[in-house]
């Protein structure tokens, strides 16, 4: 299958920053074939995607999530953190079954496919469900079974979730055309124990599998780690050998200058979250001083529940913001830096070189942003309207692997009336 | 004119708070004349408005914008403040003419209907082209002419820009059926002097005219005014009687405890400007405070060129966030406070007493939000859904004075093919 976009803006997020005019981009089946020059046969034997008015970007990467918790969006908000937790989410939680799991994934899906999203990376539980949304839908994702603590002691080879994590992996990485990843989630170092964090870590290393964990969210995380441990929650985790394996680390809200350089030498991903972050009133991770210290850092949205959406360009705009406004520093985290954040750093998150940029031979998981709205005129600057006046609803095409899985509202692969319905009755029968 | 909104979850945001289910709601000519019993002759007469599956609340004021600064849109990003407005804003403002500004405005105001707002405060220059459009398009606004001092000394009797305030006023306060109304603007205390403070508000206590004015915004004019005045922004304002008129003071950043105590004693309204705040980097207005004194707050955009949008609804967004974040309370600021300053509190600033909620009598200035999205869904709470899940984008219908100006993309009162050629020119013209 070919695709022909034809005059595009092309904003390639590539190492030049190129932003290229009226520019015509090949896609053939799943990857970006030619950019500018295309032959006239492929032109003749191409889709045409009329472009002009329109913004071509690499789509965005989501770098830590929890799609299925969209069932839980809206339902308790304005409160402590212990008695969202333990009062209304976990309780909620213990509800859900592998049904509900597949809905609430595809809703995140959906929502994700309509605000840019082309690939997220996730922990949660009933992975096969969660799995099996993103086959579906077509989207990209590599997905782990959070996992905690099932008991003291050191002898885990019987744990259920620990297996579940190992078959999941198994069964699941390089799935739906290598769309599919699998990693392992140790859930944070306040839910599983050291020993189990190692036993974790050593499953993941006879994979070769990767790790994403919550790192440092919270200073009562920061603070109870420095008490029980006598060091950070990042030096907790280097000694313990996990950030020798390649690893996402969400958060990681109050890592200190030590830290940082801890995660530099092991090449760990932050995934920064700040909707969650300021929402959950965790606090404002030290981004600048990461990407000083030459650190990959992604962001997320963390699950919608403490969000409330899953729409990248506000995840965009806030990291942009908040650290120029917290700091009083006007120069920190440019729209550039901040969309290399969402594009590049994610797919460098992802462990996937060809992704992020739309340049020829990478994989073809590209967004259009229509730019025929007020809020994008004039258009002095496509990366700062990019960064500071685009919503997620300007998204008016989403493709994933060549496909086009979302156009001006309409899912491609996804049955919407169904998953409404469906949805329905999962609230009905919960809430 | 009679529309009758059919079945629409109503948010009043009235002082009881009342969410009305599956409500019809009776407009006539410019007011709300019925909420929920609608007798069967109005029903006959009214132009139904299909309203299932959509919400219906109270427009959004916008309490601080400089709208024709729209033409600055994403011109001059991550820079310092100096180097921002001295060799990039000031310089360009300085090559526009009246044309310009009525362009300028025009699409603010498209932009503002597009994203729910049907009100708002403002201070620039070119004012009749700034009433003209206001006029024109049907929205609600109270203007001023944005007056800084011209010259040392107290005699500013022939002072061309006090004069031309004074003219604006008397001719378009209570302008286009009383959707316009004037105001006075004393720019900000470092660029006007004391005198000049003076004379502006004897100027509109003559004509009993409200004040629109930047307080306190950067740790710069509050320390400057500390060294120059031996007192902060606030109460050097406080002295000089300018907080004795009805005063929207925009920003208000750097406030202290006594000054909003001034504030709460003068019945200030504050215009909390999240967004322009945080990426000039001025820092983060003490609002949960002023709260808690009883002032009242509302929200503002500011000008496109420092947001870069004049998107309400992302202003509300931050305002439940970054108090939260930054202050380490996840109880501060709730959904319903931030939706409450962009509503009734905005309509307090305004000084109009119909308007900000939905209520029998009220001004039918109002917004319908499209409900059938996936970032809605479920719909557990509404109000934290329009302040967490929300997009400007997500309204469909924009109503003001019982007319309805913008519906599901398109414009009813302004051509945007025209604003659109317009604005292509002054671009190629000036930048």
């Amino acid at each position: 299958m070919k695709y022909l976009f034809k005059n595009a803006l092309v904003v390639t997020m590539n190492q030049k920053s190129e932003v290229l005019k009226d520019c015509d981009v090949l896609i053939e089946n799943d990857h970006i074939k030619a950019i500018g020059n295309i032959s006239d046969e492929d032109k003749e034997k191409a889709h045409v995607i009329e472009a002009s008015g329109k913004l071509l970007m690499p789509g965005l990467v989501n770098a830590h999530s929890h799609a299925p918790m969209t069932l839980l969006r809206n339902y308790a908000d304005d409160m402590d953190l212990q008695t969202w937790l333990f009062e209304h989410i976990f309780p909620t939680e213990d509800k859900f079954t592998g049904h509900d799991i597949h809905i609430g994934t595809m809703l995140g899906i959906m929502e994700m496919l309509a605000s840019g999203t082309t690939s997220f990376i996730d922990m949660y539980f009933y992975m096969d469900d969660m799995a099996r949304a993103v086959e579906e839908s077509g989207i990209r994702a590599q997905l782990s079974r959070g996992v905690t603590n099932p008991q003291t002691g050191s002898d885990f080879s019987e744990d259920k979730k620990l297996l579940e994590s190992i078959e999941f992996y198994k069964k699941w990485n390089g799935a739906a055309d290598g769309r599919i990843t699998g990693a392992f989630a140790p859930h944070a170092i306040y839910t599983c124990s050291p020993e189990y964090i190692r036993a974790v870590r050593d499953a993941a290393e006879k994979l070769s599998a990767p790790i994403h964990v919550h790192v440092d969210e919270t200073r009562v995380e920061h603070e109870d780690c420095l008490k029980q441990h006598g060091k950070t929650p990042t030096k907790h985790l280097y000694d313990l050998g996990l950030l020798d394996l390649k690893t996402v680390a969400a958060h990681c809200t109050w890592v200190t200058e030590e830290d940082m350089a801890l995660l530099k030498e092991k090449q760990v991903t932050i995934a920064h979250n700040p909707a969650s972050n300021l929402k959950l009133a965790s606090g404002v991770a030290p981004v600048p001083e990461a990407l000083k210290l030459g650190i990959n850092v992604a962001l997320g949205t963390d699950g919608a529940s403490s969000n409330n959406n899953l729409n990248l360009f506000e995840e965009i705009n806030l990291a942009a913001f908040i650290h120029k406004g917290t700091r009083h520093d006007p120069l920190l985290i440019s729209a550039a830096e901040a969309l290399t954040m969402a594009t590049a750093n994610g797919a460098k998150a992802l462990g996937m070189h060809n992704l992020g940029m739309v340049s020829e031979g990478n994989k073809a998981d590209l967004i259009l942003v229509d730019l025929e709205k007020p809020h994008f005129k004039p258009l002095h600057n496509p990366i700062s309207a990019l960064a500071y006046s685009a919503q997620g609803a300007d998204v008016c095409l989403t493709m994933v692997d060549g496909r086009i899985l979302y156009q001006d509202g309409e899912y491609k692969t996804i049955d919407k009336e169904k998953v409404w319905y469906e949805l329905d009755k999962i609230v009905k029968r919960i809430f």
